[in-house]
């Protein structure tokens, strides 16, 4: 069965789209920790990033590195963190969030509740930048 | 000056070293979340992962994906999850984090308090694994 960042990439289930290439695809976290959180996949359903071929994992983080750059012009912020947990869902994904501390990455405190208008202007400006 | 990871390269600093080739560097990181929580750096001195240059942010990559792998085996898990904050030491550094839930991942929590021969003896058991 597909996972729901494949329904993501087919359009099956809408997202807050922010790049994509042929193999690569980024888009808003629903559930962001900072305003500007972003996710970055492959393509290919690969539950963990350490199992990927060697292509697609250089061309991952490729890909997430000219991510951050747009995520970083388009968000005011320090720079640009990196998390990759992926017990959750079975999907490589790399986690892209602005920080102003480090205790800014934080899974457990209470998630932003931005608005869809919100979340499809900050989506806009990334893609922007990208 | 120096960067304290540059210091640790040079063996001014003593650390729990698990792997090293011409340009990357791995150790164990002295204020564990999680047993088997190791730092991979490039000896190049760059404060920023995602201003590296391509050559070196690939080859920090590739790096850390061989030590992820020695770190699995060398320490029950699920899996390896990956942080790159870095507002703290200006040299970019990748954590390695043995991970059984995604909590695991929390820099707020109280560091493990390790002896110098556990730490001495995992850091055994991930360089034998590398």
């Amino acid at each position: 069965m597909a996972t729901i960042f494949t329904k993501i990439v087919n359009g099956e289930i809408p997202c807050y789209k922010v790049a994509e290439d042929e193999k690569f695809f980024a888009f808003l976290d629903i559930n962001p920790v900072a305003k500007g959180h972003t996710l970055v996949i492959p393509k290919v359903e690969d539950d963990y990033i350490f199992h990927l071929d060697e292509e697609t994992y250089i061309g991952l983080h490729l890909f997430a590195k000219k991510v951050a750059a747009a995520v970083e012009k388009a968000i005011p912020c320090k720079r640009i963190g990196e998390v990759v947990l992926g017990l959750e869902v079975p999907h490589t994904h790399i986690h892209l969030i602005p920080l102003n501390q480090e205790s800014d990455v934080d899974f457990k405190k209470p998630k932003l509740k931005l608005t869809d208008e919100e979340m499809k202007q900050i989506a806009a400006s990334i893609a922007k930048n990208f």
